[in-house]
C-alpha cells in the first residue's frame, strides 16, 4: 500500500511514465532473465557467483532502471537512512544498502509485478492479487539478492516491509520504513516537519504517527489498505501506552 | 584549513586527480569568464540576469566540475545538512543548497585559487598565501553566487566558513560545518560514531568535539593551522562552560 499522500496522488503519473521509461528495458530483462529464474524459483541460499555490488555499481544501475524522481528519492532515502543510522546505532553501511534497494523493483510495469513475483516463487496473497504494485517491497527484496548480490537478512526484511511496516519491527526495518517517509525529497505534506523530528527523537512514536497520518489519509480515497499496515499501527500504539 | 584526517592525508593524491581531471576545463573556464570577471570584480548585488538554478542542474553541472569522490562527498553533505536541519529547526531547503555548493571551488588547482581569488575581489590573509587551498571556503561562496545564481547571505556565509567555522556562528553555518565532517562517505576516523550522535543531540558540544579533534591532529602533522580554527575552538569551549 502506498502510505504517502504524494505516492497516492501521484501514482497514475508515476505509473504512466514508468512503463514507457522501463517497457523496452523490462522486455530485454525479462528475455535474458526467463530461463535463469525458471530453474531456481525459490532463492533462499545466496548465490556466491554473484557477489555483492560496490555502491557505486548499483547506483549505476538504479540509475537506468528508475525514472528520475525515483532515483533521487532513493538516493534521499539512502542518505537519510545512514543519518537515522548514526543516531539509533544502527549498521550504517546496511541502512544505505537497504535504503539503495527499497524501491529496486518499483518500476516494473504493474501488469508484470505478479509475473515477476512468480517466477521468484513469491505466493501473492489475495490483497496483492488485486493491488498488484503493493507487491514491490518483496519483489524488491528477491531482486536484490538476485540482481544486486543482497543477502543480508536484515536488508532484504527492511526492503521487504518499507511500506506497511509490520508489528516489532527491527531498528533496520524501522528506519528504513521511516527514512523512505521523511526523505528530504518530500512534499511537505501534513505534520511532515513533526515526524521528522520525531524520527530523530524517538522512533516508535515517529512510526504510529506516520501510520496514523496514512491510514487517515487513505480512509479518505478508495486506495486499498494493506492489513499488515493496521496491524502494525495498532501494535505501535499498544507498545507506546503501554 | 583542512580539518579532517582523511582529507589531510589524501590532499596529495586528491590535488594530484584534481589537477588532471580539471585543468583542461579549468583552462577552458577561464578564457571564458577572464573578461566578464575583470569587469565586475567585487559582486555585491545579486545578479538577478542569473537567477538561482534548479537542484537537477547545479547536480550536474557539479558533476563535471568535481572528481567521482568529491561529488559523492558533496551529495552526501547536502542529505546530512538536510536531516540535521530537520531536528535543529533550520531552512531545509537554504541547508541543502549550502551542501551542495559547500565545495564548489575545490576543483580549481591550488596555483591557480588566488589568482581566481583576486578576479572577485577576495584579499587573500597572510596565511591564506602560505596556504591557497584553504580559500576554498570564500572562493567557493563567490562561485555560488556568480557561477551558481545564488545570493541568499546565510548561504553564502555557511560556504565561507565551513572548513573553520568560526566564533558565534549561525545555525546554518553550524550545520554545514558539521555536515562536512560526519557525512556518511567519510572514513571511520577517530571518534566519529561519537560526534555523529552528537551532532543530532547536542550541535556546540559535537562542533567543540571536531575541533579538538581536529586541531590535535593537525598538530601532529606539519600542516598549517589556520587561526580562525582555534579562535572558533576557544569561543565555543567557553560557551559550553559557561
Amino acid at each position: 500500500m502506498g502510505k504517502t499522500e504524494q505516492t497516492e496522488k501521484e501514482k497514475k503519473i508515476d505509473k504512466k511514465n514508468d512503463k514507457k521509461a522501463d517497457k523496452k528495458l523490462d522486455k530485454k530483462i525479462e528475455k535474458k532473465t526467463d530461463k535463469k529464474i525458471e530453474k531456481k524459483p525459490l532463492i533462499k541460499k545466496p548465490d556466491l557467483s554473484k557477489p555483492r555490488m560496490e555502491r557505486t555499481e548499483i547506483v549505476k544501475k538504479l540509475e537506468t532502471k528508475l525514472n528520475p524522481k525515483r532515483f533521487v528519492h532513493t538516493i534521499g532515502v539512502e542518505y537519510t537512512a545512514a543519518n537515522l543510522a548514526f543516531v539509533h546505532g544502527a549498521d550504517v553501511e546496511k541502512a544505505r544498502l537497504a535504503g539503495l534497494l527499497h524501491d529496486c523493483a518499483k518500476y516494473i510495469p504493474t501488469d508484470e509485478k505478479l509475473k515477476r513475483a512468480k517466477k521468484y516463487g513469491i505466493k501473492p496473497s489475495k490483497f496483492e492479487k488485486a493491488n498488484p504494485d503493493l507487491i514491490h517491497g518483496k519483489l524488491g527484496a528477491y531482486m536484490a539478492k538476485d540482481k544486486y548480490g543482497v543477502d543480508d537478512p536484515e536488508i532484504l526484511s527492511a526492503i521487504t516491509y518499507h511500506t506497511t511496516g509490520h508489528p516489532d519491527m527491527s531498528l533496520l526495518d524501522k528506519i528504513i520504513f521511516v527514512a523512505d517517509y521523511i526523505e528530504p525529497n518530500r512534499k511537505l505534506i501534513r505534520d511532515l516537519p513533526e515526524i521528522r523530528r520525531e524520527a530523530y527523537l524517538d522512533l516508535d512514536k515517529c512510526i504510529v504517527h506516520i501510520l496514523k497520518n496514512t491510514l487517515e489519509y487513505l480512509k479518505t480515497t478508495d486506495a486499498a489498505i494493506d492489513e499488515l499496515t493496521q496491524e502494525t499501527y495498532d501494535f505501535y500504539v499498544k507498545k507506546l501506552t503501554k
